[in-house]
């Protein structure tokens, strides 16, 4: 249907015959004569329709609208000079020809669009409703072609390292541990369901013990969550588990894929290993387990500087077993009464109760501005000033309570000074981290009990195994000390503050892995019931093993410059979980329910 | 954990020191010393515990049992001469050297296996259970790598050719058209229900009108269907779909990928393009619309010849309309009792009252043994003779009937003739064919409505087109006959008698679209609330295209040599829908179900 794309024509093509199909992008009229830009996938060329070459189309081509569907044939020409100016467009890459015209067949005509798409269009619903025409726009077919190329070059690399690909159910089974499960009623067995699964997590570990020893999938991934901020009831992450790895095989071979990618992608080099912060360090240092290290402004701790503070709320925490930390926006001083309150909001939010802060507006601290600072020593005062370096204009923030609560408040604080501080806009640099030796288990106060903190097929750290086995059978007063201070064998990568994917090295025996369960408060009958599979695969000489898995809707929306995952998905469901487009969920007929022999509960049913 | 796979040490590494881990695959034990073949994925090694190296460890290693997984170091030696037998296996990579190994690791010990691993195992509900073991036996491993291959090669060769993947929803839109789709419901939108795609055609279709040209995705897809012979209620499909394109595009395309996948997958060559036939040759010829034409035995047609024959079951049927046909089983003439009887059966499940057969036994007919030949006149019996070439010792088989029926049934007996006679055992041939032209309606006498042959969405050949509006509007008395003789251009490719793909140019216009559903006796309100995105799609200057998609599974089943599409899935469904080893579908706790608003209306519910 076409002899070249609309990318292709050269000056070297000029005197050529050519057929090209497309879109039309635009018409123009000069002196009677139609100056048509056809748009494919590639790219535009003009087309010129002379009433010489052929008076009826020329005609027709008068006729022509936005998105109608022509192809053309014609002789390649050189752009002409006008009134002696060049027409000549050096910003096209077919910018040096045109097409003179003797032939237009109209493919296919269109109607108005809802909207034109050479203009960002602010409305989501409309957007996800026409999203066939949305995705026409150059920077959507972009995001798209980005995206495959990203898992093109994430298959090639893992294939040449000896990685398969293995596909695993999608009719999967529920299991309670982790987010809800999405579920599908079974015809064949009333009142069984199958679960989309929210990870091949188990499969992965049973291809292993299946002697498969490198397993990857770029995975379907489903979580019946609120789909609150930036996620999809669906999602897909570069899942990969290998048996007989440490953690550093794994760093190694991530860092070996990333930089593949970013290079495939985007022709940019990535540092070719990563550096490792603990998650206390991270936590201790960027108030995140996920630090975003393109900007400073690191905690300092200041406990012993202030356990006798004058001001209660800092002394008092300390008494209290708890910290006093603080972070130096440096020469945010002059910060508006609106945005200390934008601060305080946000401390707030994370959990504090309010914000302590010093406005350090000049060398003295006469000048400095704060609820509190009138209450501290000059020892008090210069010890801060060396621990944070003040320096005139800077602005100080302080979190005061229990370690956790304090380091994550401050992290939100310290982000949003970035943010208030424009200190990020431009830049351009790639900050990838390792984060480690995350905590094992974590105690939820409300139900008593212990969570996983990654999930339940998490290794403890070497040293930390047999402590696991021990405490699970310990007579302890205080619950919430069991598992205190167990770490996991557990890594996250992070670029620019984002997680971009985590894993972990699996336990592999069955004595492990039923410890694990029972910390977790799973009875010995739910063992069985829920995971007595993977419990009796560990005991017929499992390797050892350990994983990843990354995100690939955020890796290809941080590759294309997005702000949203949604910009990276052909079809995504709006934050009700609704395809516009499709009007999908939708009610069905009754007899589909009956034959999988369920009902509505709802009263008010909507016609089918 | 290791410094070589068990499939790497040869001759050259003699002398070094080594670490291997994987599991014992057997023990033996010679004079007190253990030889160990020590197995990984890439394939085995000898280890060799002696006492004098590491007497703890060469007594650990009599311990040893099948499965146990272990970490060995040692020196890699040259395998010696015992009583001037040289000890050298040639059908092992490894089978030069062995490990004299100083350091023994437990890694994980192995119970008993339920079964062994080097044995065919018929018990297809053990094996599914213990998928994890049965994933060891190397043939499996093979497999699942082989897949892979394929899966690999698909991508890179359509990459290479601008093809770009896509990922399309799995939680999608339930449509009425098509198999029975699952059902997931909705928890936001109470009494609503995404459906898991067939397939992903629409959106296929959609992306073309987005402007992707050329988009590709090795799709999951989902028919809740009961499970006769070799179906999964999940499995995969190469889908694909390009703009612009004619038939001959689409077959280039698809006889390039297929050349490209089966060099990389097992290093044969097959024809660079395929042959082709009409759905009419080939129900014709071989009866059959995905013909295995690795041997003759041609349907022939007899009508002329035997229009008046005495034997009322051929003149009666040709008297009616219909045909007789014949197939001439070269030398089967001595076909047994049970085999006649066997070909007699198979006629009759495919719709025949019975079959008709003369068994040549020699040149003269007196000769011939057949319920009917005694009333057929001699200028028939030379009819026969010289159209069928019959020659002593054939068998020739007959149908008689409407045409499609009796060429269907055919069909069949000549596939079942090739079987008993094991004319095919041994071939090699990869014999491939492109099916074209097959009809765009059925007529289904029962519901007295037409249905699409391929599916909604297929373009009629464009003489046809015109017709297609036109037949829609006709006034006919007979409505079997309204869309009778259409064609589609839809093209189905065959390899060896299976259907590996089929696809089709679709239809672009809104107009044409809405008049194959009015065929399809769709409503006008049916069209807009379950069509209507489409439709409207089609009204913005929708490109012209067409696409297609391959069986992944069957074409990976081919590639491997295997019977089932069981054997190339990791974690295949029972035919009952089950997952044994996760026991899946399963009762699901009550708070799920209350909170996705649905329940169960089988009385006797199993305990969650």
């Amino acid at each position: 249907m076409r002899t070249h794309t609309c990318n292709e024509l050269h000056h070297s093509n000029i005197g050529e015959t050519v057929t090209l199909i497309g879109w039309v992008n635009s018409n123009r009229d000069h002196g009677g004569v139609a100056f048509i830009d056809l748009r494919d996938r590639e790219g535009m060329t003009q087309v010129v329709f002379r009433p010489e070459e052929n008076a009826k189309a020329a005609e027709l081509a008068k006729s022509l609208r936005s998105e109608d569907m022509i192809q053309v044939s014609g002789k390649v020409e050189e752009r002409p000079e006008i009134d002696g100016n060049s027409t000549v467009n050096p910003d096209m890459a077919t910018g040096s020809i045109e097409i003179s015209a003797s032939e237009l067949v109209i493919v296919n005509k269109s109607e108005v669009l809802p909207f034109q798409l050479d203009k960002e269009l602010s409305n989501e619903d409309l957007r996800m409703k026409y999203r066939y025409l949305d995705l026409r726009r150059a920077r959507m077919t972009r995001n798209l072609r980005l995206r495959h190329r990203i898992t093109q070059s994430t298959r090639n690399f893992l294939d040449a390292d000896g990685y398969c690909e293995i596909e695993t159910p999608i009719l999967s089974k529920s299991t309670p541990e982790g987010a809800r499960d999405f579920l599908v009623p079974s015809r064949m067995h009333p009142n069984h369901f199958y679960a989309l699964p929210q990870a091949p997590q188990q499969y992965k570990q049973l291809l292993m013990c299946g002697g498969i020893e490198k397993y990857f999938q770029i995975a379907r991934c489903f979580r019946d969550e609120d789909l609150r901020a930036d996620r999809q009831p669906e999602f897909t992450q570069i899942d990969i588990e290998s048996s007989f790895v440490t953690p550093d095989d794994m760093h190694g071979l991530i860092e070996g894929l990333l930089g593949k990618v970013f290079k495939d992608a985007l022709g940019v080099e990535i540092p070719a290993s990563f550096d490792r912060m603990t998650y206390v360090d991270a936590m201790n240092t960027y108030g995140s387990d996920k630090p975003d290290r393109r900007f400073e402004y690191h905690l300092t701790e200041l406990s012993e500087e202030l356990k006798d503070c004058e001001f209660r709320v800092f002394s008092g925490a300390i008494a209290n077993g708890g910290v006093v930390k603080a972070i130096n926006a440096k020469g945010f001083a002059g910060a508006t009464q609106g945005q200390i309150e934008k601060l305080t909001q946000t401390a707030i939010e994370a959990g504090s109760k309010g914000l302590a802060y010093i406005q350090a507006r000049d060398v003295d601290r006469s000048t400095w501005r704060s609820p509190f600072v009138k209450r501290m020593t000059d020892e008090e005062v210069e010890a801060l000033r060396e621990k944070l370096n003040i320096e005139p204009g800077d602005l100080i923030l302080f979190g005061a309570g229990e370690w956790e609560s304090v380091c994550e408040v401050l992290g939100r604080i310290r982000l949003e000074c970035a943010n208030l501080q424009n200190l990020l806009e431009g830049n351009e640099e790639l900050n990838f981290l390792w984060v480690t030796e995350f905590p094992l288990l974590g105690f939820d106060e409300e139900e008593n009990k212990w969570n996983a903190v990654h999930h339940p097929f998490t290794r403890p750290i070497p040293e930390d195994v047999d402590q696991l086995i021990a405490a699970t059978k310990a007579e302890l007063d205080d619950e919430s000390q069991r598992y205190a201070g167990l770490r996991a064998q557990a890594y996250d990568v992070v670029l620019n503050g984002y997680e971009l994917g985590g894993g972990s090295i699996r336990i592999h025996e069955a004595e492990l892995q039923s410890a694990m369960f029972t910390a977790l408060g799973v009875t010995e009958e739910e063992k069985e019931s829920m995971f007595g599979h993977i419990l009796e695969a560990f005991k017929f000489g499992a390797p050892p093993h350990g994983g990843i898995a990354l995100g690939l809707d955020r890796l290809a929306m941080l590759i294309c410059g997005e702000s949203s995952i949604r910009e990276v998905i052909a079809f995504p469901k709006n934050n009700r979980g609704m395809d516009i487009m499709s009007a999908s969920p939708a009610a069905v007929d009754f007899k589909q329910l009956r034959e999988l022999r369920i009902q509505s509960t709802v009263k008010d049913k909507p016609k089918a």
